[in-house]
């Protein structure tokens, strides 16, 4: 297999990735979010000012998949919010690079929300700084930052980007 | 061909389908829509709570390309409603199953609506489930079904999705 | 290799350029935008309505390399306006036609504003209409007029869509 089709094979899993982990978290299927990570991984939601800053805080940090797996138990049980669907889609996939077994990448999302007897407005937009590894056969995320351009932390970041 | 470049060949089709069906009804080319179905068909538009019940009321409901046909003359002869552009865009296509010649998919969508003299706002945002075979080399949906967030059904929704 | 194949590829192709084209402004690197043209090309944005009555009328117009380098210039030198970061993203890219060397696309494509301390909006939604050229081994846009839906010419279109 040829460098262009090996990278365009690539490409079609990474569009297959990402379908399937917005999918998920679209159809609110929390309980399976976690399993699109490895077992040492970071999950971090952090606003550009900081990121591009180099500073720490977060809005999120989850540093394992048990952390992942502790967020989710923490959904479910929370019932103080007003309910909502927040829909995620995402745009402009590019392999940024790929070093040993780790895949780069970057991905525009935007993340519209929902409440209930509300119209659908823009919630959160941004861009995912994402470390991919093969494990057992499938894809999944070493590393993912979601770096989103308001400098507002939104007050109801309830559910995963 | 293995499995996978044949997964990756279904995957660019379906690709190009959407944007087809899509750039069809950004352009305003209505009378081309219902070609994008097959004869006997189902299109429906649906709100996800009454979806996720499994309760029957839709705020669209087409069972033929006839009526969507029939679809398209309203919308050309209504001249009641403020002039609009609305403007569809697509995410996270994912194929759920092949079984016999179906195809099955979900896509996310989000539609935009830009009024004479205003600025564009987010107007419908929801997600597909569609079936889809193949028809004389084509790909054509035997049913698509938008299920759209928002528990408000919008007063304005002239126009297909 | 077969027409089909021959297509895939292609698209595979024009993904990549799309997804490089938006991460290069979307990360803000300008200086790099003016390198996704060809020395000869025309940059156009302007509204859905004069495009379609074939009014001249743009909101910018660059006619070569040169003009997008001094707009890059323009920008970088403006301070007057208040910070704010502008995310692009693109659905539905769609190969017109391919005519000697020239490769006709469209692509939606829907752009979000965030100001400082303020949240995300909608920005401005359209199409490209683009032709592109193969050039030095690279894909390049000899021509890329994006339409916008709105007739609201908006008055802080600062930075390239």
């Amino acid at each position: 297999m040829d460098a262009v089709r090996e990278r365009h094979v690539l490409r079609a899993e990474l569009d297959e990735l990402y379908a399937e982990y917005l999918g998920c978290l679209n159809d609110e299927r929390f309980e399976a979010w976690p399993e699109f990570f490895t077992e040492r991984c970071l999950y971090k939601i952090v606003p550009r000012e900081n990121f591009e800053r180099g500073l720490p805080l977060a809005t999120w940090l989850c540093e394992s998949k048990g952390y992942l797996q502790d967020r989710v138990v923490a959904i479910r049980k929370t019932a103080v919010y007003a309910p909502r669907f927040i829909r995620r889609i995402v745009s402009g996939l590019r392999v940024i690079a790929v070093q040993g077994d780790e895949i780069e990448v970057r991905a525009d999302y935007t993340a519209f929300e929902t409440l209930l007897d509300e119209l659908t407005r823009v919630f959160n937009v941004g861009v995912y700084h994402d470390r991919i590894v093969r494990e057992g056969g499938r894809l999944k995320f070493r590393e993912k930052i979601c770096v989103f351009d308001s400098m507002l932390v939104p007050n109801s970041l309830i559910y995963p980007l």
